[in-house]
This record gives C-alpha cells, sequence and structure tokens, in this order.
C-alpha cells in the first residue's frame, strides 16, 4: 500500500493511528520473530512513511517494549484465570497451566527475550520505569494467585517458579523456532530435534520440578523454623 | 591502529591469524556485550581492513559462534573440575558448584542467548553441526559428570538441572547488566535493583530448588518403578 494516508488530527484519531502502530507490529513480530522487526516494515503495513511513527513512538525498541508490557497483562490475565479459584492444585497440573499460559502468548515469549537483551534498556528512563511497574504488579499479581492456589506453595517458592517459568520459557521458545538451515539440520539428527521442538512438553516437565522443590523448601521451612 | 598488516600466508600464519580476530572478538564482546560486536571493530581492533576477516570467518554470527563453542567446553570443563571425585554432593552445594561455573564466564553467559536468537540459525548448516555437535558433547558430559556426584540425581534430573541453569543463566544474565538509563532507574527503585543485580545469588537460589525437585523425582521413581 502506498504511504497515502492523512495525518491523524484528533486525539481519537491518534488513538486509533497508535493502535494501528501496535497491531502492523504485532503481526509482523508473529509473522517473522520479533528480531526482525523493522520501522519502515511497521509503517509501509499501515501504510504511512516512516516519519509518521515517529510521533508516536521514539524508536523501534519504545514500539516493541508497548507490546511486551501488554504481554505481561495477558500473561497474568491468561494464568489467574488459568488456576482459577482451585485449591490445592498439584505440581504437575499447575505446571501444565502455567506452560499453556506461555504458549498461548508467543509473541510475549518472544518478546521476553527481546526486552532484557535491548528494549528496556534503550527506552528514556520514565518509559523504562512505566514498564517495569506494569511488569512486576503482573508478578506479584501472579505470585498471589500461585499462593493461593497452588498446593504447599510459599511465597518465595511462587517466584522461584514464576522467575524460571519465563526465564526457561524465553530461553525454550527461541530454540523452538529454528531457521531453515536448522529444520534441515535437525531433520538428519533426531536428538537434536527432540531437544528444540517440545516447548510446552519441556516447559512443563521443568516447572513440576521446579514446584516440587518448592514445595519441599515450604515443608522444610514450616517443620523447622529458623530463629 | 591503520590497517597495515600483511597477509597471512603460511598455515601456521593462519592459524595465528583467525586466533587474533577470535581474540579481538572476545575483548570486544566483554567490554561491550556480545550484541555491540561488529566485523568492523574486530578488524580494527586487530589492525586490518574488514575484508582480510572474511578470509577466515563468513559472518559475523560465524565468528561468534565459534566463541559459543569454545564456550561450551569451557563451561564442560569448569563445572567437572568443580564437582571433581566428589560424592554425594548436596543440593546448596551443588548449586552453587554449577552458578559458580557459569559466572566464571561471563562471555558464555551472554553468547547462550545470541547462539540461540540469532548464530546457530545464520552460519551454513556443516558449521551449525559441528557448534550442535561440540554443545551436546558438553551437555552430555556434564551431566555424566552430575549423576556420578550430585546426591541422588539420575540422568533426567541431571538434564532438567542443566537445561534449567543455561536457559535461566541466560536470561539473568542480560538482566544482571543494565545500561547506564536502567541503572539510573534501580537507583531509585531498589526492588528493581534487588532483582536485576544478584546473578549469581539468584542463580543459585533457584536451581537449589529445581536440583532439590529432581532428587525427589528420582526417589519417587525408585521406590514406586512404572510398570
Amino acid at each position: 500500500m502506498p504511504p497515502s494516508k492523512q495525518r491523524a488530527r484528533s486525539a481519537q484519531d491518534k488513538e486509533l493511528r497508535s493502535k494501528e502502530f501496535l497491531q502492523a507490529a504485532r503481526e509482523l513480530a508473529l509473522e517473522r520473530g520479533v528480531r526482525e522487526v523493522t520501522l519502515t516494515a511497521v509503517t509501509a503495513r499501515v501504510g504511512l512513511h516512516p516519519s509518521a511513527l515517529r510521533r508516536y513512538y521514539e524508536s523501534r525498541e519504545e514500539l516493541l517494549l508497548e507490546l511486551a508490557e501488554e504481554g505481561w497483562s495477558s500473561w497474568q490475565a491468561g494464568l489467574v484465570s488459568g488456576l482459577g479459584d482451585a485449591h490445592a492444585v498439584s505440581a504437575d497440573e499447575a505446571a501444565g497451566i502455567i506452560s499453556g499460559s506461555l504458549e498461548a502468548l508467543p509473541l510475549f515469549c518472544d518478546l521476553l527475550t527481546h526486552a532484557v537483551l535491548s528494549l528496556e534498556g534503550a527506552v528514556r528512563l520514565e518509559r523504562a520505569r512505566r514498564y517495569k511497574t506494569a511488569a512486576f504488579a503482573a508478578y506479584d499479581a501472579m505470585t498471589n494467585a500461585m499462593v493461593a492456589t497452588i498446593s504447599g506453595l510459599d511465597r518465595e517458592g511462587a517466584q522461584t517458579v514464576l522467575t524460571t517459568a519465563m526465564s526457561t520459557a524465553a530461553y525454550l521458545f527461541q530454540v523452538s523456532r529454528p531457521t531453515a538451515t536448522l529444520k534441515q539440520l535437525y531433520a538428519t539428527e533426531p536428538r537434536w530435534a527432540h531437544d528444540a521442538l517440545r516447548f510446552r512438553e519441556q516447559l512443563t516437565a521443568l516447572l513440576t520440578t521446579v514446584i516440587l522443590g518448592a514445595q519441599q523448601q515450604t515443608r522444610e521451612l514450616a517443620t523447622d523454623p529458623r530463629p
């Protein structure tokens, strides 16, 4: 589409325009991976000149960080509703719910790596503060939901599980998205394919183990309180 | 230094030149982070024109993947010697040894993210195969050393611990290297700084939990064998 749209004038138009950019970035990131999203491609998809985007986002990093911030809120909604008002959820059941909440958000899983690698450090301080505030609020809400629903898990244990979930999801997601060359290689080496292409299954197994460990630490602390 | 060196002619000279490039890339990556390493900067440090490097490495990705491959071998050496010929090493002691072996290799921790994000998928198939072969050999050697030395850990448990170690180390390492803006932000928010700047401590705590969980799964499997 040729750059032909008019500049957005009203506050409402600006809000709509800003959402168009986010939607274009979202689509491109899902199609090609976050790494390949450029401002040129985003504005081309919206049908505008790259300079138009600069009135809304200072940089590619700021635009993508906005998507990461949305991702935290979606993860929180998905995980909290997945746990629901259940009680005494077992380790493997909880692991399945957590890994399912992440598998449902491939863009967020991709963004987790980019947020810490480049996005959050590349924007202005106040924008970074807004991102961190939103991410920690989601993290705390998820911690509370886990403590309330998962069997024998204290606050520290829930935080350990959550930190493991996000860091291993970030890593395993990238592993699970091989390039054409790597796919060709995996076709000749079944073990490598097996290790690379089971995102949900690997994440569930790993989180089951860490929840079991956290439950044990919670039990030990309860029966042998430190002075 | 101006580009003034002669082209390497003998096999021995070529070997030396190749090592010079690797060493320059290593230094730059440690100074600035892997993300900021460019072929121009690498050749400038060696004192050559960028075209000289292309006779040794096809791309920035191939050069950096060579460093990642070295990293696997260094991690294996460090972890295996850290575990030594001990027996029945406890969960928290083992966690400390594993996190220490990763903390000693900041360049490798940085490369872990880049290897899965961009490096291993960007080189020719045969180069990727060589990298994967080396990485899996190191992974297997470390698994064996862990099963032999850590108390009550089976092969599957050791693999879970190792996969968690590398993926959380990759993530937490990036978190622990804030930009100037993020440092400024952390100075105003002690909790964010606390969560970001304790690489070794966080990794040890998290690995202790996952080892405890893996030990429990090993015990359960031993006392309740599946049909």
